[in-house]
């Protein structure tokens, strides 16, 4: 395995002898030598690469090392004159592995758009933003995981192909292999599914929720963490149809300790990444939004406010503003109601609880009020709602009733109820986006800049 | 977060007072008390439970701590008479959170079969066997992370929808959101994805390859771990629809290089489960397959033999062997093969390489002979494939060539064409299918088992 230029710059001594392989950033032809800036994507910062003429003049490929182009430098590590880092490399052998005609190469040296990279998926991760929010997604990503196999959670994979749509969590994806052009009809002129690929017709997955309850109910704590689906046409920097979820599930557990696990769990991310990625967020201040830094900290570092849903709805009568939806008892909040009250009354993340029930979903816990369910959601400052959950409903014929009052078919939730027939527990979870989380930390203004390949109407390129 | 069974068995010391709460697995009644053995999923030993009569005739719910019951129990550890466990806990206080009514529960204490338990998928999680599996499987998932990560590798999420039938691996599940009743047609009468959701015809990813090579040639060293499907029609013990996969790729990377980076993969991710999982593994041991733990001793401890593909068939046809299927040089290992080098031949796992180019993928790298590509697989007693990989082609006019000569069309190739075309480097990477992994590791006959949720055709229950 070669050196990685991030270790090189943080435990290379003058007078070790390297050898660096990466992608040229920047070539500066001066009278006595050629700088050269190499980066391998290990850390934002390149090495910078010392060419002597008489190394350069040996090294006829010298002329092709121009941005883009891959390289490899052998030398010593040699005090750098520079402010910006201790040492460089003074270059003894190179070897082009690859050129990148400066005429056509699309990354040239200046700034590009976000809206022109998206349309060179396949190069844009070469470059320092993109490069960055990479980092700090692997960052986030193995954050999630330490802390939940820290405290003895199972990772568990959800089917992403489903035969229900169980949650009505939003427009699905249907997946397919019958001949569209021809596809088999019931006597009824219907399509029949009974003939596709698995019997029965089938979709994307839009959480993975229920089947973490089937593992909860054996593991008592998991956590999903894989892509979820959404056919919304909606075109908005906040939306995509494939996304990635965390959903951790826990049986022995009410609202209370699920409002806990979403605080514990947001403060380790915001920290972890503030502990991991110093010099990806100090860019992010720097170029992206100023605020990223004192954000995370606030994440990281400050106890969560909490309001009840009808606590909040006082408050945002009483806060006297204009708002543009109307502010009552019983209709959801929108997002100017969430980022008022996290952003100006608490001025901190508030955690918003026991939500009217008939705005919310069929598997939330009712409430002894009779009108209001267990359910929570995380609002943080700027950007409103990061997390949903609530506790489930255990009781098998509050659930059967929920089911049948919201106009569902109770038959394809047999095995949903059969939790509550067998074992059945309090139990509760939530659930992450996991790009709107990265979104969140790195400042990044549009959600399809912070994963690699997005998928939104019209776009499924690369 | 309450108190686990696996952590009060190992650390729990005489005299503690301690809560557990989890599922009822044996409830034993004797004559001085009862006897009850629970499960939270945290460890296959449950933790045996005694109540005192006194106790019993306190708590009207003890009648109803059937197998299948949630129950919660306070008490004090004592010393346990049992010869397997040091411990047992001294029950003061029970709480019956939710029953199992022992004439409809399906898991009763005896045995059942693993076709029987996969029509109950909500439930046999709870089952030993299953636990078991699902804790190596989590423990694989981690071992899998901790191996890249160490080594500067990014966990990289690419696309499920993906617009391109890229590497023509198996067939494939079209994802759509049309109406299929009546679908938009072109004036030529076919269908007209340019109306469907992403303005083309999409697929669910046969494999994250071509876009991990994206990143790898911004980032080095990446790897994907995610879902992959194939629509293939094959009820076998060994396929299903969909599966994870992990497909590390490699910058600046031979084949030499994949090749000793597949060994370590497997010898790591082997240490680590018998290092973690040693309960889990002496039960498949005991009850599964009697071989599965000199297998892993053998896979995380013996260096792994090399043969190219070109001795390998010498060796077939001097084997003096009646082989079902014809051994020539040309045409692809079958089965019987890959498991008479393994398993006979080299009596430990084996990696051959440099295939014929003619039965592999566009995208290897041709040899200088001409004639073969720069592919490898690891075989393994007993179960032949389980690591195929490749140093890729990146040299841009090869490429192209290889590309056409297989009947391809190169234009929805233009970004994988890109990367040879700026920055192109030596890269190379492999696919492993995960459930396969912890199908090898647990000696699991079924492939179904190993995952939760098992998509095979005809099923996608739960």
């Amino acid at each position: 395995m070669q050196q990685r230029i991030k270790d090189i710059l943080q435990q290379g001594q003058v007078g070790d002898r390297v050898t660096v392989k990466g992608w040229v950033r920047t070539k500066r032809e001066l009278k006595e030598c050629t700088f050269v800036n190499v980066n391998d994507g290990s850390t934002l910062a390149g090495l910078q690469v010392v060419i002597p003429n008489t190394v350069a003049a040996a090294t006829p490929a010298i002329k092709d090392l121009t941005t883009g182009a891959a390289a490899e430098f052998s030398g010593e590590l040699v005090p750098s004159p520079g402010k910006n880092q201790a040492i460089e490399l003074h270059a003894q052998q190179i070897h082009l592995w690859g050129g990148a005609d400066p005429e056509t190469y699309p990354l040239q040296k200046k700034r590009h758009s976000f809206e022109f990279l998206r349309t060179i998926g396949h190069l844009r991760p070469r470059t320092n933003t993109l490069g960055a929010v990479m980092r700090v997604r692997n960052a986030c990503a193995m954050a999630i995981h330490q802390f939940f196999q820290e405290r003895g959670f199972l990772w568990v994979h959800t089917p992403i192909i489903t035969a229900s749509d169980c949650e009505g969590a939003g427009e699905l994806f249907t997946v397919t292999t019958l001949d569209l052009a021809q596809p088999p009809k019931t006597p009824e002129g219907q399509i029949d599914f009974s003939q596709d690929f698995f019997g029965r017709r089938a979709y994307l997955t839009v959480s993975g929720q229920l089947e973490a309850e089937i593992m909860a109910t054996a593991f008592t704590n998991v956590y999903t963490f894989g892509p979820t689906f959404r056919a919304e046409n909606s075109n908005t920097s906040r939306h995509l149809a494939e996304f990635w979820m965390v959903e951790p599930e826990m049986a022995f557990c009410d609202l209370m300790g699920d409002m806990e696990l979403a605080e514990a769990f947001l403060q380790f991310v915001f920290r972890y990444v503030l502990d991991h990625c110093p010099e990806e967020m100090a860019f992010f201040q720097e170029r992206i939004d100023k605020s990223v830094m004192a954000t995370a900290e606030q994440m990281a570092s400050q106890p969560f406010a909490r309001l009840s849903y009808t606590e909040a709805i006082q408050v945002l009568e009483k806060s006297g503003r204009a708002f543009e939806f109307p502010v009552a008892w019983g209709l959801d909040l929108q997002s100017e109601h969430e980022r008022y009250l996290a952003e100006e009354y608490c001025q901190r993340p508030v955690i918003v609880y026991d939500y009217p029930a008939a705005i919310k979903a069929f598997y939330m816990r009712l409430n002894d009020d009779g009108k209001t369910v267990a359910a929570m959601d995380v609002l943080a400052p700027k950007i409103g709602e990061i997390i949903g959950g609530s506790q489930r409903e255990e009781r098998f014929d509050v659930l059967q009733q929920r089911i049948v009052s919201q106009g569902l078919d109770p038959a394809p939730y047999w095995w949903y109820l059969d939790l509550r027939r067998y074992g059945s527990v309090p139990h509760a979870g939530f659930g992450l986006g996991f790009e709107r989380l990265v979104q969140f930390m790195t400042g990044m203004d549009n959600i399809r800049d912070v994963i690699p390949f997005p998928r939104t109407p019209g776009n499924a390129e690369f």
